[in-house]
């Protein structure tokens, strides 16, 4: 859509199923959208640009069965789950679409997918490349905050309350509805794929922890495997109650404990967000939860020293599961 | 390598390879480099944001034997070309990268290719993503400009000169070297593939060319896929007196007249800028060229109407060869 435009075939693919996101770009912010070499795009005053980028391929990040519908949202929300991650209010994002013939009833579905989501974030698709090959969506997100207030990893302190937002191990349950591996009562099962197909995440959330949370990031491959990083990028040690990990009825009910407290330790996908606040800041924290209707659930704390430790009603974990490895 | 690294193994392959390009990132305006979930940038007061994606996918923008330097060396010129295209200047970088295995040599190679034109265009590496799957690469492209100052394609008026930098047609003789369709004396051929294996974006014309052409784009699909679209944008018609095209020395040792203005005319991937100027303003833009040491080609002019035209010698031409369609 920017500059790769090359011939009436592919214009009119791209025209026909994501022009919504650049024309609805009569936002202010987009000073030129879609169909130049590149997009012209206007920042607040005294703003700082933030800039992530997620990539989703076929079979390794969703089952080769999913609904296009939930490809295109997942793309983007995993985008907009960084912007949230960092305080940011999501602006913008463009699309690197790689795939193996073009379909209309997948661009269709695909399109809604990612353009819907996209709206309700008030994000608008202001460029993007459409190319032949293996089934690989990237999409790259802009966004903004006001200079100095973004949330980072390494602002926690020894002291600190851990916290998370909404419940975990939903998405890694779905996964497995998803995949034959479980199988549950149709109400929790519906829930429970849902949050795998449909991930939210918490752009709200984030905006209002500005100046609140001392150090955040989103959960996307899992507690045991996010949360060492933000322990180490604090520089900080971390310990976790296992116990008080925030499960949904969804889960409880189409889980043994056992087997939902793994999910919620080790599973990706939830796109919640890991804070870490003052104690004397954590009730202002949850009243910003609360006003957003989100539950926030203190699950640990942070210490001086490394590392991270579990525990379960007081016993001493051994280590928990890894978590998601894009790589392995 | 924001958000998405996920377990050591990955982690590290990254940090190996990429890092070079956040940690060189000690630029005054990247705020926070690699390592978060997302990098913060600062823009110059008074500026514009640009932004551009483009993927390129083994097979079909490269040939399968291109060595990964090329690679990582066409991915990075291609978007820095749309920002030379928008008169903008090149800041930052984002990188989604699918590969079928992690391969040590190959990464080098690669990484190298990217990062030694990002350094020697100023563009910091702020950002990643890395999964396996098959070999595709987006690279988008973050640049600022100064308010209002943009190159669009759709500025030009009908009377404007039509001018291009440098020489066509050389990458699409250096495809044909690189893929056997065509030989030539070794310099000749050395050349021309040089030519298609690492192309120069014409960054410092394009910021050169602010407030002197009324339009601009680069030559990424050919000049018979690009100039129509540079005349639609602008509500005009275009002539091009194709005698007058920029041949290299080394494209006309290579290949014979006919084949050699083919390629001029609808092979990609040259990265020249197609610019439009009002004739009393030629002479300002042909200075900056010779500034740079860039050689500058009036080729045609824009003529009220629409569509393009095109003649040899005095003699109209039948259409001449469509430029490279990416999804046909």
């Amino acid at each position: 859509m920017t500059g790769q435009v090359s011939d009436p075939g592919e214009f009119e693919l791209i025209e026909r199923y994501f022009l919504r996101g650049g024309r609805r770009a009569a936002q202010p912010d987009v000073v030129l959208g879609i169909g130049d070499d590149a997009a012209i795009l206007s920042l607040p005053a005294d703003s700082e640009l933030l800039v992530s980028v997620d990539t989703v391929v076929s079979g390794r990040h969703f089952p080769e069965n999913t609904e296009p519908r939930s490809i295109g949202h997942r793309a983007l929300a995993a985008n907009l789950s960084d912007m949230a991650a960092m305080g940011a209010t999501p602006a913008w994002a463009t699309l690197a679409l790689t795939l193996p013939r073009a379909d209309p009833a997948w661009l269709a579905a695909f399109s809604a997918g990612l353009l819907d989501l996209a709206a309700a974030n008030g994000v608008a698709l202001v460029g993007g490349d459409t190319t032949r090959g293996a089934l690989t969506v990237s999409v790259q997100i802009l966004g903004h905050a006001p200079r100095g207030t973004s949330l980072r990893r390494g602002g926690a302190r020894a002291g600190d309350i851990l916290a998370v937002t909404g419940t975990l191990g939903d998405a890694g349950a779905g996964l497995a509805l998803r995949t034959g591996r479980l199988s549950a009562p149709r109400a929790a099962a519906d829930e429970l794929i849902r949050r795998f197909d449909y991930p939210q995440a918490r752009v709200a959330f984030g905006i209002a922890a500005r100046g609140i949370a001392s150090a955040a990031m989103d959960l996307s491959d899992g507690l045991t495997g996010d949360l060492p990083k933000l322990a180490a990028a604090s520089g900080v040690a971390a310990h976790v109650e296992v116990q008080r990990l925030p499960l949904s009825a969804a889960l409880r009910a189409a889980a043994d404990p056992v087997q939902a407290r793994a999910w919620a330790l080790a599973a990706g996908e939830d796109y919640e967000i890991l804070a870490a606040v003052a104690p004397s800041r954590f009730a202002a924290l949850e009243a910003q939860a609360a006003r957003l209707n989100l539950m926030l659930t203190a699950i640990g704390e942070l210490k001086a020293g490394s590392g991270v430790t579990w525990s379960l009603n007081g016993l001493e974990m051994m280590q928990p599961p890894r978590g998601y490895d894009h790589f392995a």
